[in-house]
């Protein structure tokens, strides 16, 4: 049997331990082992039942901060993992388990390049710094945010990030991400009057008021987007009405709305927009809404060059920046004015069975870290 | 205290047995005993758990049945009620039980008014008939349809029937139903494919397909009806669709759908049209129709035109032909060619807590039948 690399080695040790969200399972304090032998100063930073670790080596600016999850999603069935999934292993060159590619592979190969990096220049310009949560994959209301809210209190700077999500799509580094759309939540209630079906003069239906101005906001065009994001896109992802009896007409119809919006469209913009639709349907209605993230975008500069830079010395690819796909943590960490960019693995299997890896990719991926921190700090 | 006349005694003996559907609890029994006294010929036909009564006295033609059911729908909160729903009590001449209107006071009229008539005409012309079942307010498959299928299965013919269904608004006798429009369900499932709110362009949103058909669906003209029925109505009873999450198109939109329809319209063109319309938008869907009944109508004539003339006589009221409302056991003894009238107290307070009617109606109705079965056998 073939000794696993260093990286390997503590994603495994990372992956052995069931961190279900928001559970952290001391992950983070053997993360924060490493990094305090390595010379960084720890705080460990709970709030309600959400574990954060930050950690920081240097005094001076620029920070670049490595952020990331301990939490795992929930495994499904075990009956359908080939392994179980908090017993990782290496088969045929993959590393399978619950949090191999979102996102205990990325953390580990973090630790490791920084382990590596501040061995070969202990006196790096700048700090390095670590964000790590237990509270990404859940409500993400006890984590990265909080931990942000923390650092702006004290005006504690951030100035590059690198987010360990899963960003590549076929070889790891194909794919970086440069930014996100923002994400807008609306419960739409549509109200109608009970009543028989054989009464509808007596009665006003909700589903039938509410299909042509449903059927106007899914052909809505809401912007064309711009050079850096898609065009934003709205989606009904529930809509319930209706007693359950076959004569019943019902009262309301609830619909759940999601924007996934560029920033060529603000949240106040869309609001009004729905309204004026609604409005003109004659409907009678209340929106309750929730702004899951606003957009962010890193346009090209220091971290985004350095990380491309980087990427082309490891593996001699050409990284493409993205914006698509859905959120992350890097949101609140780029309401700080920090550049964020998200580097990680393939992700072509997170949060399923069987969720797996190339395990050669983990040591690339350690390359590209600390070829980083070599570009920025060294 | 005054004594109660013979219908509000038997009324309320009725009354006092809780026959939640499908339970009879002896009400059968009782309305045999009556009239058995008075020579009809009695058979208990029961299916399932579902008792009924077909009750005969005469051998000839032409055969006035009158039809009903002794079960009730369930009483609701009994807090609700200013008294226990299955002890009947009149107070303030309103007769206050769970179906003193639906159909326990017109079940107590048809026996006390066919006793009446035939101790004055023992030698009547025709035959007189009963037709009760316990399984009206329930699904419906195990009473008048099974009764019906065996009169037919040995060619016994009913020329007219009076069912006691509460058909008046306002004043006993003021509105008779001469028919009922057909009711015909389905469930219709549109389907997508799921995906994440991220990733549309993977995913096809069925919510988004369906709501432009949907419009479309409420906002057809099916018929403009005709002299007996009023247009032909199409409701979106029930909708559903969404896992849940707030992040995820789902793969499929579930609709239940509603005719309420006129003799302008048939099952056959309904269904083509639907499927038309939504063939016409595109959609991949399944449609499960199910016929809850056939449109029924019975023109003026003898019945129609006796029970008018009864309800002159006894109340100096025109009272007015209606095919409107919901469906009723009306449907399944039309197919037989037979010509069916609805006829009953007053409807306002049926299927709801502390039903009740205007107790003196339950002798004038009494007075109603007894005239109509001069009018037609005597
Ligand atoms: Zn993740
Ligand atoms: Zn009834």
């Amino acid at each position: 049997m073939t000794e696993l690399s260093p990286t390997l080695t503590l994603a495994c040790d990372l992956i052995s331990r069931n961190s279900t969200t928001p559970e952290d399972a001391d992950c983070q304090q053997l993360m924060g082992e490493r990094l305090a032998a390595a010379g960084f100063q720890l705080e460990h930073l709970n709030f309600g039942e959400v574990d954060n670790l930050w950690a920081r080596r240097g005094e001076q600016g620029p920070v670049l901060c490595f952020a990331g999850h301990t939490d795992v999603v929930p495994t499904g069935p075990l009956e359908n993992w080939a392994q179980p999934p908090f017993q990782p292993i290496v088969r045929d060159g993959m590393l399978l388990g619950r949090g191999a590619a979102d996102m205990k592979g990325s953390l580990a190969a973090m630790v490791v390049a920084a382990e590596r990096f501040v061995s070969k220049h202990p006196d790096h310009r700048g700090s390095i710094a670590f964000l790590i949560t237990s509270d990404e994959e859940g409500p993400a209301t006890e984590g990265t945010v909080k931990v942000v809210e923390t650092l702006v209190e004290r005006g504690e700077k951030v100035d590059w990030c690198i987010v360990g999500e899963p960003s590549s799509t076929e070889l790891v580094g194909d794919v970086v991400k440069n930014g996100r759309r923002g994400s807008l939540n609306a419960r739409l209630v549509i109200k109608g009057k009970q009543g028989h079906v054989a009464y509808p003069h007596l009665a006003r239906n909700p589903i039938h008021l509410a299909a042509p101005a449903l059927a106007a906001l899914a052909a809505e065009n809401w912007d064309e987007g711009n050079a850096f994001f898609p065009p934003t896109s709205f989606q009904i992802s529930n809509i319930h009405s209706g007693t359950g009896a076959t004569n019943v007409v019902p009262g309301e119809l609830e619909a759940l709305i999601n924007f996934r919006f560029s920033t060529e469209s603000t949240v106040e913009g869309l609001q009004a927009r729905v309204r004026d639709l609604l409005d003109q349907h004659g409907l009678e209605y209340e929106l309750h809404w929730t702004v899951s993230g606003l957009p962010f975008l890193t346009e090209p500069g220091a971290l985004l060059d350095g990380v491309a830079a980087a990427i082309k010395q490891v593996t001699g690819r050409d990284t493409q920046p993205s914006t698509s796909g859905g959120t992350s943590d890097g949101r609140f960490i780029a309401t700080m004015g920090t550049q964020v960019v998200e580097l990680g693995p393939v992700n072509a299997t997170i949060h399923q069975v069987n969720e797996c890896i190339k395990a050669a990719d983990l040591d690339i991926l350690t390359d590209i870290y600390e070829a980083t921190l070599v570009r920025l700090l060294a």
